[in-house]
């Protein structure tokens, strides 16, 4: 009645051959963490939360190979927010649902996906997630800036080309995403990086269409740096809407050793071109500090411990919890730590 | 943390023994393409869309041999777009979701299931999918006819039963749908068929109770014939409700050489009974064109282009994106082309 | 394209290690019956249903052995209905949803999980499934008794620990669950047992926080005695809020010979404290009788039967659907049979 799902395509297992010819993973995370956060005037709560290392999901991908370097791909992949039992229900595939081909040309990628700027983002020490992540000013607190952009994280119908991956180095991508008549889904942009030895830098941008005339604009520049004990990572990332603007510059570190890992960031959000007390203005800016420790249990399993602060000047209502809570006014602090268990399967 | 489902079952894998006991089966189609498509008054539209070749799913199925012939099988299916990570959000697995018992006697099937007329639409040149089906006549525009009937395409609540499959050719099935006190759920039908050598005919009907004291009847007969180097197919699909009454005629072909597929088809829907202007009076009838090209890159990958045109008299309003765009006015051309990618997993 | 999941892991089968590293495991069960159901004047009703003998569900769960008897463990199962294919829509993952740490210690276990008092519940004879079911008095007809509780069944945001399996027959855990804000959703509470040789006697209760001053309270206590031909089983639930009370008795028998089983069961359900004519007075209480016939064609597939018979008096509305149909009135009689097939994979 248990069966197991075993890294291996049907070719090798029978008939010895070098060549996999298919395969299909079912994949996924689940992430739990006791949480307790306090956001000003809205008082403390403590939590169950999901994805406080990594987001909670699962999904399927595949790769077939059709010979002559040629590769068939294709990635379903689910949020699920296990302290509850519920997915998206609105996109139930929303992290990521693509088709791809790819060859020594690269890779032809068509479906839902991560917007450009996003991939830049990912390497910050948090991973996006929890009360430390950067994520808490570059993808909360309507990102959008009012535009209706839907483009902030991941693209509906967006075609990809990626670069091939054996180029001294350089990597980059480019995306264009059809509208289909809705409004602040179209858009291009594209990416571009090097990574050698140590070094990782990369920069990228992505306009969106809006119902007005005026464009969204998202761009940012990220670098890594691997010293021998630590890593250095540092993230400048834009997001504008006319005269709105946001920018949020991070640096952190992440210290390995044994089977842990010790991620500390300090990160600015700075707002201008809002009016007074709208949260946009000149005034309304942010820093969040977070440090966390990280237990490796094994490869796929982990223990973690955040905490993190954000202080808010003028009406500014950043929190750890990403969308700050009813009650919670502008310019109040938010903190919170969590302790959890990953798991990777 | 990479696992590949095989093809194999726990008994064949460790005891070599002949007999597979059982199987659960991960199986899925992703299918996108970049799509064109002209409606009329609603203009031209650039898309990337899901299932041009084959509809986007994900699924689950799995057979028992339970020993004497007797198997038990389950088979739960999903419908996915990948262009925007969405799945059918009030009937997840709403392609198909039955259990079975299947022995010498045929198969006892219960569940959501295609209805018997359904069947035998499958076999058109363009499979249902994408600018150049049938399905854009046979299944969109109100193919229900007002009647209010939910059993056009699937049944909810069926219980159907089908012939062995060595009868000497004939083929076929009988199905119930309980209502459950839901108006247009309950109805019965069945289908009959015969293939042998090159050739296979089929017939089918299904009548479906509605609100009122009138029945929803539907109803086709296919024909095949493979010749040597083409297939040619032809459909003769009606429905009616009361005085209301659409007839489709298709005659279509399939030419396959090398590693790629021709496709063409030509269709004619014929409406009747219906007020002047209302979509559905005798003027109101429509013809589509298409013209397939699809080029295996392996057995479970292909890459396909189609154009199709359909031309609507009176008020008709049928369109190659299936569903009319607001804004397409009766008797308008529509017409389309894709280029796309499909991998099955 | 079929691929067959396998009962094994990666380390064990290409290293003949004895220590399995990690598994996933794909598992569910496809259950429909055809039922007949007759709820005093809301009339009779001929159904297709979904899970008469066991829950339609499927799900991925999986372990990964961290070593030094420590495990992590996860579990994600979704409810389906394969008659019409439809999933849980507000909580995908509703049936469970859990990330576990589990060592000698015993087991760490989060998420949304059965409450403890659940889980005594479990072993009635009819699995809390079916037109046969004390479920139809537990689980159904407002068993939150109007406090809006929402951990009648299951908990979310909940922290639980299990005691280890070797305590020499002693088994429990004991359970909180976070409010985050939602009322009826904070709780806590436990449950211990002792199984060893033919005995199995559970107690557990949880206590709920509700919008009121006044707390929801449920407990019981199951035994269960395995004679050599027969089980013997006794279920003691009370729920409790304010002056409401509901109590249910069971007692119920299995009897297994050659591959079939007989299952038959009794119970009471009183109601005390309600105002007269509301439902949950000392006036409405209800019987169950229940009879049930399993054919096991194998350990994963099986046929069954199940008849059942709920009486009503006063205003009691219990009905073997589960909730009472619209129309049926307080104190008719409720009756029901059904015949299907249940496979799990």
């Amino acid at each position: 009645m248990n069966r197991t799902l075993i890294v291996l395509t049907v070719g090798a297992l029978f008939a010895g051959t070098a060549a996999a010819q298919s395969s299909v993973t079912l994949f996924g995370i689940a992430d739990l963490s006791g949480r307790s956060v306090k956001n000003g005037s809205a008082g403390s709560q403590k939590q169950l939360a999901s994805g406080g290392l990594a987001t909670s999901r699962f999904g399927l991908r595949g790769v077939e190979d059709l010979g002559d370097g040629l590769f068939a791909r294709f990635h379903l992949e689910a949020a699920v927010n296990p302290d509850v039992g519920t997915t998206d229900t609105s996109k139930f595939f929303g992290r990521r649902s693509t088709v791809s081909l790819e060859g020594r040309f690269g890779e032809f990628r068509m479906g839902r996906d991560y917007n450009p700027t996003a991939m830049n983002t990912f390497d910050e020490p948090f991973g996006l997630v929890g009360v430390g992540t950067i994520g808490n000013f570059t993808y909360a607190g309507s990102a959008a800036l009012g535009s209706g952009a839907t483009t902030v994280l991941r693209n509906d119908n967006s075609f990809a080309y990626f670069l091939p991956s054996k180029l001294g180095g350089i990597y980059g991508s480019a995306m264009v995403a059809a509208g289909e008549g809705v409004a602040g889904n179209k858009g291009a942009g594209g990416r571009i990086g090097y990574a050698a030895g140590p070094l990782d830098v990369g920069a990228a941008f992505f306009k969106t269409e809006t119902a007005s005339n005026t464009d969204y604009d998202q761009s940012n520049i990220k670098a890594i740096y691997k010293f021998g004990f630590a890593s250095l990572n540092f993230l400048y990332d834009t997001k504008k809407f006319g005269s709105l603007k946001r920018k949020m510059t991070m640096i952190g570190t992440t210290i390995p050793f044994g089977q842990s890992e010790i991620r500390a960031a300090y990160a600015t959000n700075n707002h201008s071109g809002g009016a007074a007390g709208s949260g946009f203005a000149n005034a309304d800016d942010s820093k969040l500090m977070a440090l966390g420790y990280v237990y490796n249990l094994s490869k796929r399993s982990a223990m973690y411990a955040t905490v993190s602060r954000i202080t808010n000047d003028g009406a500014a209502r950043a929190s750890v919890s990403n969308a700050p809570p009813a009650g919670m006014l502008g310019g109040e602090k938010s903190s919170g730590y969590e302790f959890g268990l990953m798991h990777r399967f």
